[in-house]
């Protein structure tokens, strides 16, 4: 019911599936007067788009924005902005496998349970198509973030199979570049890391696998004061964000799971105060307290799985339950998170401009 | 701005602070006919209450729900239910130094900044106290889910410092009682992790420390295809609801963190065929795929943070922004996790009533 | 499903019967500090309460509001504020009869269709019981457009019956006060009409019958620029708020009905400039172009249907389908305008406070 | 602040303005299984588009939709709906009059004031081209409620300057057929006011003025028990869509405005039993009780103003504040009402769709 809708005061909706002609997104709440045009989405929408390297599906998709409505003059009207995508790289295929068997770690046999019936045509609906409209819809918030209140969310791959680059020391996080992320097709800003990472996606691919990682995102020059008490706190409505992208099986804010083991003289931030603000040198809260942002920075981790489409066989069932196998024939991403890392940025800009401008209703001008 | 709503179809609203004179929650959407008095609501209630046992803060509360409407003659009506519990144990005290100091590890100075001001005697609204509504709300939604699907959420603690109890098999999750889990004032059903635990908590305790850990949450009976595809994923309203609870600092389902160094061939849980339904041997993907439930059983981990509160001396600052120490003196748990399962249990149970309500406008009857 | 919550950034949820406990608001976004306390609320609701005069129903209810959260040292915090208002006057009575059998013009059978059950004590939850939450919210509004806006919403009975006073000059109706509404019981601020009104209304009682009427509802220092385009228009939104009380039959803006038969050289209103803004002599828009306020009046009618209860034989049918009569024996108000007034009112402020914090989302300070 | 979504379980986005590429809608809810192709909406469109006749603006515009998703095989597959509408017929033209003049009537000063900048091509997102994607998403309602659940809706022109057509009694309004309505271009079912009414346009056309009107809907086939008590009643919700329309000005059902001078005795529709059903001979309550649909049909009227646009001088301002004259150059039509009916039409196929939709999650299956 109605499942294609996120944000209350700057709202994204959705449509589009894998093999249709396009994705659009209706961006409702943009204030009026942001300077918008099609170039300003291109970025992001490069970053998450297949083919731009060889560490990805070699689907080949421009993923161009045309933007129907909204914006006048070169700026935003304050009024609804659509964006749509159309699809390129259709080829056609013969889809009768994947009609009649389900492929292990997708959305086959739950959207049957659903729907009574599915586009069984690279997935539909549940597709990771569908998020190219979340990147062009990121790509509007991140621009009014960094300019009405110079907020920078970026985003980068921490950790590939066992190979992981966290910097535990605050400062070594708050120093990491868009260009270091960007230095390397994988999106890891540690060259000797991000070169350890290549080779064991280029390993994996050769061995028709496909293998799991974990993504950074962290947020810049967030005020104190953004989220909400109760139900909406901020760490629960990035939370909902970041698990409504494909493949998501895990959050964790600062010290995270680790807390766990941790005692609280341990665990909690010591409050300092420096240049007229409250400040910790620590950040194992993660940018949040009591689900309102805390004036340091976002920071958290997401984990991703594996892609589920490997070209080996695995055992299935066919629709009508008989015991098969499937090998996927496809082109699919041998490792998600170089292309994770735009979509996890884009949802994080969406609910830090949602809370700022819901913020603005909490003390009025 | 106003974020005190959560659900859908299935909705709840509460209003209330640790020292006003008590919580409310308005529970929208509750399907005509289902027995209920302010019995059912007790039981999760004591489990979630201060003063319950040795283990938590020595608060006396009560927590005796009145429902104020929506039901009628022992049966609900259709129409929105109302619950009031009265605060009971609010001794008069001295507030002067929380008032002018921050805690660390608490909303207070995030309150501050977003509100201006804030209700300094306990928390306020940012008060674990407000959960005990909540609890109340879940309790309906759990005997909901119960009698008209079979569903029964349960939740258990999986870990306390470094003690586990967690079996990799889904058989031994499945087999967990609530017998076995209140079996201990702890709430791990394994007797003989539950008396480390207890220890250790007594032992953080005398040492005027405080100790994290985690959670278990887990329900049966789900059937496949609840949920919605992109933004309202059955794992992204989960995880919203889990981290719209005080202190949790991440929340992972099936293989969850784990998957960062699996490959796909090792993660994908094959499918196979039984009693008419697709199943899974394993549940490394946690009961959901593109975010519809699968059938299996729901399967997520949350990892809670040490109580902030500690009874020893914590750097800080004054509200004007003077260095200064703090030091707890209330009354107040030693570790969080035997009073979150209730917490817990609830917030999955509203979710899962919520999208079991959802589900029935996609396939209209 | 889920039907009792309104508003978006300042929101109220409800919850009571006619014959419960008591009835519960949940008002969610009011901006912190605000002075607020129960006698803020006591005014409208003694405006609203029964057997305040002798032209309303004798039923004797104090309606005394208890604030239970949101408000600390005498003003709100920024969270949700919730008031309980007890019953008081519940006589036990016998409801055999209208448990069996259907009253014409009210909810019976349709709550019967849709719940298959229904709370048969005066309504259950379609009683006007429930609007008393609504009036102490709506105060709550309208102090907040008071103080932080100067918007004063007001509102007076302008017909019943074929007693008609609706000054058709702009300027007349802005120079009604709330002195002259509240000087009759009836509500209608000119006191030969009110005189006639008061009299058709004793004349109709003492007939057993009932008589409708119309409400005139005016709110004055609306700036421009309050309401979306599209479907959250103003007028929407204050037509859906107004269509929510029981009895409203319809509701027309400006010129209203009276626009069907004018020509546009006749209905537009000519533009003009004055103390920096645009304004307009005659007021046939109601105060709002696009559905966004124009910085002119909202000004607007409602009519309300005769009670439906009356003590005289109706035909009707039984729960069982058979045919047979009903004559309403309670105590009920023989013409419901002069207690509309003050829920017309709220359900206004309501609408204008909703759209002012929106407002503030639009044009970020 | 995101205004451009409308309803709850049968929901609704839409994007674009009068002189964009193109307007979109996406429609989130529809259920799954149901036929669908844009030629299911030509028909509603066509009823609609400007050229249509020589009644309305002779502007020219296919309004030829395009489905981007949301359909497979030809039916629905549950997931969100996107139609797009390519603009045609965009002339251009030279804006400096309107762009430096506020033109009476539109919501011109009020999008300056509320957003600081306006799209002043042709009224921007103000413009009623805007409906075409509501008559689309209207059309897929339409087939929901018929296929579904035997629900036809239809509206006619009932009234135009002081030419009305409007049967007291309900069996000569529910006798009404679309092929009388479509059978002259005014869309009034009786033939002979029908020739009246295109004579008086065609007057007032010549005359250079506009007239206004009202507009009959009706509601056949809605079972009892649709709507929500309290705040989303179906008649609130009916009026919130009609009111979200452009030029608006009044709603009222049943004996609505009438009623203000009707005693309980005339007003109550009297109760009976026929075929299993409550049904009433007479319809004064309009189809809905305690606002849920009683069974009988859905009986409303509403009034649109003449249109604001017309080819004489009236006064007005500048944007800097002179006073002026405008006289509308474009092509407009001189009576809104014959392109009012889809529209009007489309908006309660909406809202009844959305609480057939609501209605399942209240007696779940």
């Amino acid at each position: 019911m109605a499942g294609s809708t996120f944000g209350t005061s700057f709202r994204i909706s959705t449509a589009g599936e894998s093999h249709g002609p396009g994705n659009v997104v209706i961006i409702d709440g943009v204030p009026p007067g942001l300077e918008l045009c099609a170039d300003d989405l291109q970025g992001d929408l490069d970053r998450r788009r297949p083919g731009q390297s060889s560490l990805v599906t070699q689907r080949n998709e421009g993923d161009r924005p045309e933007i129907l409505s909204g914006v006048f003059e070169g700026q935003t009207t304050g009024t609804s902005i659509a964006i749509l995508i159309r699809s390129e790289d259709q080829r056609s295929r013969d889809y009768s496998e994947i009609k009649d068997k389900y492929r292990p770690g997708h959305a086959d046999h739950t959207f049957d349970a659903k729907y009574g019936r599915r586009d069984y045509r690279g997935g539909g609906r549940s597709s990771a198509r569908e998020t190219n409209v979340r990147v062009a819809a990121g790509a509007v918030a991140k621009k009014l973030l960094r300019e009405r209140c110079g907020v920078e969310v970026l985003g980068w791959v921490c950790q590939v199979g066992n190979l992981l680059f966290d910097p535990p020391e605050l400062e070594a996080r708050s120093a990491v570049t868009l260009e270091q992320v960007e230095a390397t097709p994988v999106r890891c800003p540690d060259p000797a890391t991000a070169r350890d990472m290549i080779t064991l996606i280029e390993q994996v691919r050769s061995e028709r696998d496909s293998i799991g990682g974990a993504c950074r995102l962290f947020a810049k020059g967030v005020p104190a004061g953004w989220g909400e008490p109760v139900f909406d706190k901020l760490k629960a409505d990035l939370a909902k964000a970041l698990f409504s992208l494909p493949a998501v099986l895990g959050v964790e804010y600062g010290s995270g799971f680790a807390a766990a083991s941790l005692r609280g003289s341990e665990n909690n931030d010591a409050l300092s105060f420096e240049n007229g603000k409250v400040v910790t040198t620590t950040n194992r809260h993660g940018g949040m307290l009591g689900g309102i942002s805390s004036g340091m920075p976002i920071d958290l981790r997401c984990v991703i799985k594996p892609t589920s489409s490997i070209p080996q066989d695995q055992d299935t069932v066919t629709t009508a339950g008989e015991p098969t196998t499937i090998a996927t024939k496809g082109r699919h991403d041998p490792c998600l998170l170089p292309r994770f890392v735009p979509m996890g940025e884009a949802m994080v800009a969406l609910v830090l401009a949602d809370h700022y401008l819901r913020q603005q209703a909490v003390k009025p001008s």
